[in-house]
């Protein structure tokens, strides 16, 4: 069986955001019929009127060229404030409601699943970082996932998405954390599950220089994984780097790893972000040698 | 003369995000009294109640601790997008009410001058990057630009501040195109300025090998600019690193550029981002080292 692989379109950011733009790239240049639509293309702020434009094109454009758009996912202009988890909590209302019209504006486009990251709490003044979140903010936060799930049912979504993140302040960052997220939110009118990503489990400042492991993850938590990020990257920190970097992250052993433990059958996403200020050329030849690379593993 | 050392939030993100985490740290952890507010702190987009709230603590606060807001800086957030720049003209327009209203805000909350990247027309599909905006682009982008400053007067700001990038889609990312945008945009009732960054007029891959020259933008636009921004760099990226990395600027030297321009009267600002993974305390300890190295040569 092959693992079906597809790209986040986080290496169009800023670049190619319309559907006109990166649908042929995707196909013509990178091969793929499979993506991960990014909410740094398309802020669910803007009015509807524009969103319901683009949603229309999102159903329209890719299908055109043969491409299936998988889940929407947070991007870095969302991931940079600190949404659910905000010590205030009217801005955890505005951070809701940007998931509710990003649920909303996903099921116009034609995209059933939306996920990503769901919040950090500040810092210290210190700089010491507590191991866990208080009682009132996770309980708080489940509540929310909860209520979210119920607009994600009026919106017609299949499937919401949580992607650790290797942070103290953000949740959840370990895999007992996650296993009993999964369980807080068992039940909700829309499924909650989980994107694990290869940058992410392997941070081994945060996890130790033995213990980080993607695999772990995998295995203990096989029942709630629905799809998988890839990146390279070194482990010392959640690079991000394609496939044309000298790293730490191998795709056929990657491979075995998802076959091993029973997810051969889950979608992998390469996700990757350039520099801003890298040129448009050499993005476009990296990005397509990168999955050149994969598909010796994958699909 | 000392120029005035101050440093931009971009330090604070998704970490010290209030003014009462900030301020202390600012002041006692860091030892200055001046900073550049960063829009990835606060979203201009909350509701009112929320900014009028934060803006009345940003009045506040930061005097308690002996602080002064020189300005307030776009941030990564809202620079994920193509803002002024964007290929639908209804964008744009949302892009140009975030402005009004991160004006308002400011001004609310006693910060006189407001700037950042103006935006970044589309790639090509080709990856081919044109050497200049389309007339009509640029003549789009300075009425805007021309009624943001009626905007700008509206709230009471004193100045609004472009900053230069160096991306071919962006704008404007030549000394000459610097130039003649400040010419075309003479006269608004609240004066557009320059804020050059060290990181980006010499940033090699764009600019050349040999002629990548911050002293060169600081010569030839001098009377424009206001105010600039300092990092450590390579000038192989943007690399935004404090100055416990290994690289090309020299504090020193930087100095000496502003002082042999006839620049030495204007504030520099630290402007660092780290990974969000990266751990609090070594976050801490290397903003102070930089801050320390900083002082021997600013301030």
């Amino acid at each position: 069986m092959d693992t079906a692989l597809g790209i986040n379109l986080s290496f169009c950011v800023k670049r190619w955001v319309t559907p006109e733009l990166w649908a042929p790239l995707v196909r013509d240049r990178l091969g793929l019929g499979l993506v991960q639509f990014s909410f740094d293309l398309v802020d669910p702020m803007w009015p509807d009127e524009i969103l319901d434009d683009i949603a229309g094109r999102l159903r329209r454009v890719p299908e055109e060229h043969g491409i299936e758009i998988h889940s929407a996912f947070i991007g870095l202009a969302h991931y940079t404030f600190n949404q659910l988890l905000h010590p205030d909590p009217r801005v955890r209302d505005y951070a809701g409601s940007w998931l509710a019209r990003a649920y909303r504006f996903a099921a116009k486009a034609g995209i059933a699943r939306v996920g990503g990251p769901l919040g950090a709490v500040v810092s210290r003044i210190d700089g010491r970082e507590p191991e866990s979140l208080s009682a009132e903010d996770y309980g708080d936060l489940i509540a929310r996932m909860t209520r979210l799930a119920g607009e994600a049912e009026k919106a017609g979504l299949e499937e919401l998405y949580v992607e650790p993140t290797p942070l103290r302040r953000e949740w959840p960052w370990t895999i007992a954390q996650a296993r009993k997220m999964m369980e807080d939110v068992a039940g909700t009118p829309v499924p909650w599950r989980l994107c694990p990503d290869w940058g992410h489990a392997t941070f081994e400042p945060l996890y130790g220089r033995y213990r980080a492991s993607m695999e772990d993850w995998l295995r203990n938590l096989a029942g709630h994984i629905g799809m998988v990020h890839i990146q390279q990257t070194d482990f010392q920190y959640d690079r991000h780097w394609d496939f044309t970097e000298a790293g730490a992250v191998d795709p056929e052993a990657a491979r075995d790893a998802l076959l091993r433990t029973g997810l051969g059958d889950r979608p992998v996403f390469l996700e990757v972000f350039y520099p801003f200020e890298r040129d448009d050329r050499s993005v476009l030849d990296a990005v397509a040698a990168s999955v050149t690379l994969l598909k010796r593993a994958f699909g």
